[in-house]
């Protein structure tokens, strides 16, 4: 590849560009997001995402398979643009920057994608009008760990394409199918399909473990102050609580969705 | 009570205190700290912990229940200093603070102590340097849920008075009981004990699922970025993975105690 371009200067329009992804407005408006990180561009680069841009700048590298990196997103034709270690500081959102920030376009999937693409005993969750990013990141780390077929993101309050997503996540945004859609259409989709719909609300009366969660199922999580709401709660299949033993009340909304999703797994696996 | 004084300025010496107890060598100078929050100090309270100064601004307030806290912490002897608007905001280390805010001495406690409160089957955590107080909070909060017996910390990195600690744990700090104490020594006195040391590794053969987790059992976390130590994984009784099935490695630290928390919760609970 010939020589990139060398930005040295604050005020070029490429990186006024990229601060002004950070807000949503402006991804909203651009259809485009932001992949910082050496981990999470492998990640999406391996999953096929396409990178419109690449700002690097080696003097930040930590490890040595960045050049391999850039090479092969070269090779899907995004535009590489240097950058002198001051600039890429300020386009960075991390406190330790790698050298590696890239601008992507975003991916939209709608039911019909993951309908398509279902596999007979489907294993998903439905996140309801989350608000922390970093909540949905650790939602999206765990669900790529325990295989989750797909997560549908309804009536969101923090958008799946926040950087802290992409951080928080690890970059398991891009192997985890992300559906946003709106919460009637999901709660009537599912109900056709026959998946149980799990919620978990300190009210139940059975606990998580004491059900059954080999079949096809969709795990109903909520907000952090409120939980889920009444339409979800009301049309649930099943609700359980997660026993809690102590003076809290409850766990953040992230930690429930990983005990809910192992001990499926552990049934899931049992069973197989 | 009589009416308290009203702080107005920002070069007020408590005002300074205060925030000088974000840093942890002034904590370790003082041994106090800070406990921000209504539900935060109202737990701390209800485990009995001591109360030197309460901060507190009704302007903030979130709630109608302040005013009884308020007598409450009167009643141990704490000093009560009312504050403007301006500067209970300087002092606060919340986005949306809500008028509380308290400086507390420390509590310490060792081996000895969690040794003789220690029930006939213990279930406890060794966390080793741990590097995120909001981690640390998180694991408190779950340990809290399960109904943990004690959680020790081993050559901590992050003091267990940090304000971020107090936060992510939502003050389950004060209904936890935290021993800070040396790897070599905890790791004698849990052998002395027969305590069966559980450590997670990706390199175990078995999963954690696999294993009889209803015995006295401490579950052994290491660092952020590396894991357990050598010592601790060479000394484990039991080594266990936690199932991957994505593109991703491994969960983030309190996922993964949260994981192992709740099964060995769900199994001693079946036990009994």
């Amino acid at each position: 590849m010939s020589d990139p371009l060398l930005i040295s200067s604050l005020q070029n329009p490429r990186i006024k560009q990229a601060l002004k992804l950070r807000e949503r407005s402006t991804r909203k408006e651009t259809d485009l997001f932001l992949i910082e990180g050496y981990r999470e561009l492998l990640r999406a680069v391996d999953a096929g995402r396409n990178i419109e841009t690449l700002f690097f700048c080696p003097e930040l590298y930590l490890g040595s398979n960045e050049g391999d990196l850039i090479r092969k997103i070269a090779h899907t034709g995004a535009q590489l643009l240097r950058c002198t270690e001051p600039v890429f500081r300020k386009i960075s959102y991390r406190d330790r920057p790698d050298g590696l920030l890239a601008v992507a376009p975003q991916q939209h999937l709608s039911i019909a994608d993951l309908a398509a693409q279902l596999n007979p005993n489907p294993f998903l969750i439905v996140a309801e009008a989350i608000e922390k990013p970093g909540n949905l990141g650790t939602i999206l780390r765990c669900s790529d760990a325990v295989g989750l077929d797909g997560l549908i993101l309804c009536d969101p309050c923090t958008d799946i394409h926040n950087p802290n997503v992409v951080r928080a996540s690890v970059g398991t945004l891009f192997t985890v199918p992300v559906v946003e859609a709106k919460g009637a259409e999901t709660l009537a989709w599912l109900k056709q399909q026959g998946i149980t719909i799990l919620a978990a609300t300190p009210h139940a009366e059975k606990e998580f473990t004491e059900v059954d969660l080999t079949g096809p199922l969709a795990i109903a999580v909520g907000t952090e102050q409120l939980g889920l709401s009444p339409l979800w709660l009301e049309q649930a299949t099943l609700q359980v609580r997660i026993p809690m033993c102590g003076i809290a009340d409850s766990l953040n909304v992230a930690m429930a969705t990983t005990v809910l999703l192992y001990e499926a797994l552990r049934q899931r696996r049992l069973k197989s």
